[in-house]
This record gives structure tokens, sequence and C-alpha cells, in this order.
């Protein structure tokens, strides 16, 4: 089969790493290749230094954007899960990656709020985190995603059912 | 076949890019997956905003490390060439780096100087580009190379066999 990005976009506490992981798992267990790059592992082993202005974040989304191609384009799967809140980076990445597939999770504020397992969006309504996604810094949902997943109403195995289902349209999984 | 990383250290203008291309198209003939991680385009695609102190190189080296075991892991073959001048940042990437090949492209440094295609040695010399290593920055030889190439009087074919003989000896082609 052929290698693929699938990259998800979306608030934080929108459930990204939860479902990346997910679908590593999926992948894995049906004896693909393939790496989750994900934006907290991301940001010490291959973005150290950048920051969370609009420029470092896009910058960010294009070296990850990078890595995926080299992935892809060599029959790996990438699971990328980052914030990435540009329009602009995320479509640039999607015109040079090999088989890219966006996956926007949309949720609502309130409910990420309510989520919050590390108590980030506490301290950034408090001002303890500048630039922060969905308080401090804007996110713009994607114009066109592949998927779109609404991750206040829907169980993991549901979500993973829907992204597996499209993948297959696509032609990536059995 | 295994993947692995192939990493070529040395001076400037040692032959780090031709014998990498080299290994390159070796092993596409072979129909084997091969990616070529170049200082040159490393530095812009994933590097960008490095400079050249002892801890930027050493951050360049370590990233280009984390990239060349993303792919080893999953069976492609990742060519790194990189001066990575510095013992430090070789020896981490290499405990950390599955199947890590090292080799040394020893050259003297009047015939670096010599080849010089790209005139950097002249403005280094001239004092137009700082910490520019062989001249005003440090180059630790490997105290432990895995094949060592002195590329001032052999022929790229023949050190491309030497090169392919070792990783024969190593299993990782044929």
């Amino acid at each position: 089969m052929n290698g693929f990005t699938l990259w998800f976009t979306g608030l934080p506490c929108s459930g990204k790493t939860t479902l990346a992981r997910k679908m590593e798992s999926y992948f894995r267990e049906r004896s693909r290749n393939v790496e989750v790059l994900d934006g907290d592992i991301v940001r010490v082993c291959l973005t150290k230094g950048l920051g969370f202005s609009k420029e470092d974040r896009n910058e960010n989304v294009r070296r990850v954007g990078f890595v995926c191609n080299l992935l892809s384009r060599n029959g790996i799967i990438a699971i990328a899960a980052l914030v990435s809140p540009y329009e602009e980076s995320r479509e640039e990445v999607r015109s040079r990656v090999k088989n890219f597939v966006l996956v926007y999770l949309k949720c609502s504020l309130d409910m990420a709020i309510k989520r919050d397992p590390k108590g980030n969006y506490k301290k950034a309504l408090k001002g303890e985190i500048e630039k922060f996604t969905g308080i401090s810094d804007p996110y713009q949902p994607p114009r066109n995603p592949d998927i779109t997943i609404e991750t206040d109403n829907i169980s993991e195995d549901k979500a993973i059912e829907t992204i597996v289902g499209q993948l297959r349209k696509l032609g990536f999984t059995e």
C-alpha cells in the first residue's frame, strides 16, 4: 500500500494526540509502517527554538510537513498531531506532501476548556500562558478538510471508524 | 533488507555531497528506498535559524539524526552529508539511530582548499565567512569511524566500492 500523511489540526484538547495514537495502533495491528509526529515531541526534537508567533508556528508546520513528506513518499504512514492554526501553512504543506489527508477535529472552545487535562486553558485564561490558541491566539478552521470530526459528541471508536472509512475511499487502507 | 543510516562527516569540500549522491544512485538502481539529507538542503528545510556556533552545529546534527532514525527504523536508507565537526553530537546520534554507519572522509586541508568549487575557503581565508570549519572553526576527526575514506588520492568509484564492501560485511546491502 502507498504511504500517506494523516494530518490532525484543531484546538488544544480537541483530541489530536488521542486520535493520532489510536490510528497508530490501528495501522500497527495491520503491520503498516507508521510514525506519529506529535506537537509536544516535535517541539523538542525537530523545532526547538521556535516560539508561538505566527511566523514560528508556520515554520513549525512546514518543518513537520517536510518530514512527513520524506516518510510518505517512501511508503510510510506519517501521522501529524499539531494545532497548526493557520490555513496558509497547512495549505502550503498540503501542496507539497504526497498523499496528504487533512483531518479537522472540530471542537467547541467550551468542551476543550472542560477537558483541559494539563490545565493549560486555565493558565491561559489567567494570563499565565501567552499566545495560547483559542484564548489569546487565533485558530483558523480549515476551509477544505478531507475529513471533519466533531469531537464534542463522538466516541473515539466512532471517530476512528469515520477516518478509516474515508482512508478506504481514498485507497490508503484496506 | 533493513534500513540504515550512512552518515558522511568531513571538512567542507571533502566529498560528502558527491559521495552521498553516488551512493543514492547506487541504491536507487537496486530499487532500495533512499533519502539524502544534505547539509545545504537541511539548513533550509529542517534547521533554518540555526547558526554555526558549537551549540547550533550540535543541534543541527541531532535534528538530522532524529530524522535519519525515523527513516532507518522504517526500512529506508538515510544518507546524511554534514560537516558534523564535533565528536560529542556524532556519538550522541550514533547511540540513538538504528543501524548507524559513520563514514569519515579524511581529506587534507590543502586538497579541500584546492577543490573549493564555491570559493568558500577563499572567502573564509579572507575573513569574509566566519566560523568556517577548517579555517576559523574546529573539526574533530572521529575516533571510531566505521569506514574511513582518504579522499585526497582515491577515485569516486573506488570510494563507492570500499563503502559498499563494508556495508555488505554489515549485512546492509547485497
